[in-house]
């Protein structure tokens, strides 16, 4: 039995306590400054108000002022912040924790470096510890997991990824239960393209189902299915296209990071909702209206991963026409432009 | 405008037209046997009952006597028959058509040879021709396309394959709509794979609805996602594991043949309903009771693949223990047992 702190009591930190505590770990959730009505809630009732199952006997509940207390003594620490807390969580564990306690992290996102590099999280991670803790290598949890899903211990199957394979390893024995189901990968940049991508390009299959209603069809087994897995499969050649720019292995995309985890994204959640309302032929301005006060990674990431596409063809790392819907997404989202699938420019890989 | 003789006049078949006759082609569509009432209905209303939209003006319609009328003057012929009328197909027509006039089949299905190989459905089709026309190179649509969304012109993106490139384009050219997108390759038997094990996997996808009801649950955002995304994803790997033992271009799986066709083929229709049955704990036969009448391709596809790996096994191109994903289904299919997906022997690619 280890002692294990997760800090961020969002909807994953707090599922990513049941198989934890599952595991016969001792398990300590540490809310953050966001987290505190949360906090309060699992408090007083045992149970998070979003994810809405009662946390394991072990899952013990601190808020932010009760870090340290936390942390004595602690093992192995999980990280569930969003991508924004990324590098206060960095600089917040690393001025408290050894350098040899493992971290993971379940936050997925892709940052574009002053150079105009990719850069993923653990590496972002890594950045902000302090000097003397840059030695440490995070970890972090790709795949297809659903909170609330993962909370009610439906069968689950994700990637641990990172650098060092001893960390991987570790945290993968500590927590795996008969439905969470580990494997591990040092092929982090790969994973973790992956991850991120996903969510862009659920957003853009979620366009699909706009399209249909816009059209006025109803939610059918006859409906924009063709759409939807045309781009769906086009998701996939361009996930490969820029695996292999990389350098990377692009066995990822047809696995758990990559296709496994852009269709659970699909099924639902705020990337598929922002494509409706884009295939219904909303601006993305009026999108964003309709869903005020959520984060949106997926329009985040084609921010991100579209102003670097000009700079990799420029490069000559990219050939003109590369990444055609992802190209359409940054036109949408950050150009202006109402959703018009380019289908033709499709499928050439 | 060319002659276009459709011979099957089910849905796809049927739906088929739409593009053909879009495309300003004098579309012929000729029922089977098994087509009669269909013929009628459509001969009468200018509906296919089972599509719900009118036919074209430029689609006539013939029931099987009026077959050689229908071939007067045509340049090229579409295919629509099951997998189990291929062979038919193959011989009504080869006595019929010229070795010159290219034929393509929607199709989908994989046997097993006399040797244990796998014999795709162009092949299976090729050798049934009459001994003159065996030079014939029949190829095959493959794809992500759901015959009712086509003939209604929802954008869809297919993959038009065979060996004869030369015929492969002259479909794509005179196939090719605003809405239907074609693109063409000679990787026939790995596109032709992926097409066919796309069912069965789609099946086992399936099966996640299936134990999610079993265990009381609803439909919704939270459901056994993740548990489809892991079997989802554990399918990609299998079906590149098979392109990879039969020298073939794995890239067909993150593409329109694999992930694309799979993903529609997991929104509705008769693999997924089978895969729900026995996700609900039933029993092979008992789910075929359910669905009596029905054409189980999905069942049939496991039954000619898992009887295949053991011997592919033995013979030294599988490794022992290569699509656990599969093997439970054949397991699942043809030894009676319930299904208990084997997450822990799968992701190991």
């Amino acid at each position: 039995m280890a002692k294990i702190v997760v800090l961020g009591a969002g909807m994953m930190g707090t599922a990513l306590c049941t198989p934890i505590a599952d595991a016969g770990h001792d398990v300590r959730l540490v809310g953050t400054m966001l987290d505190t009505a949360w906090v309060e809630a699992m408090k007083r009732d045992r149970i998070h108000p979003k994810v809405g199952v009662p946390l394991p006997d072990a899952v013990r509940v601190y808020d932010l002022t009760e870090l340290d207390a936390a942390l004595q003594g602690v093992s192995m620490v999980g990280v569930g912040v969003s991508s924004s807390g990324v590098r206060w969580a960095a600089e917040v564990l690393g001025s408290r924790i050894l350098p040899e306690i493992p971290v993971i992290a379940v936050t997925k996102g892709l940052e574009q470096g002053e150079a105009g590099e990719l850069r993923v999280l653990p590496d972002v991670f890594r950045e902000a510890l302090p000097e003397a803790k840059r030695g440490m290598q995070p970890c972090a949890i790709a795949g297809p997991c659903i909170a609330g899903e993962l909370a009610r211990r439906v069968p689950t199957a994700v990637v641990f990824t990172g650098r060092d394979r001893a960390a991987l390893e570790q945290f993968a024995t500590a927590f795996s239960t008969p439905y969470y189901h580990i494997r591990v990968s040092t092929d982090v940049v790969a994973v973790e393209v992956c991850a991120a991508l996903k969510n862009a390009y659920a957003m853009a299959v979620g366009i699909g189902a706009g399209v249909h209603e816009r059209m006025g069809g109803r939610a059918s087994p006859v409906a924009h299915h063709n759409y939807e897995a045309a781009v769906f499969a086009q998701a996939c050649i361009e996930m490969g296209q820029l695996l292999r720019m990389l350098g990377e292995n692009t066995d990822h995309v047809a696995h758990l990071a990559g296709a496994g985890d852009m269709l659970v994204t699909t099924s639902g959640g705020r990337s598929s909702r922002l494509g409706r309302w884009l295939g219904l032929g909303y601006s993305f301005e009026q999108a964003r209206e309709k869903m005020k006060g959520e984060t949106l990674e997926s329009a985040e990431l084609v921010r991100v991963l579209g102003s670097a596409l000009a700079g990799l063809v420029a490069r000559g790392k990219l050939k003109e026409g590369s990444l055609p819907l992802m190209a359409h997404l940054f036109e949408v989202i950050v150009g202006g432009k109402t959703v018009d699938m380019p289908f033709h420019l499709f499928f050439r890989s």
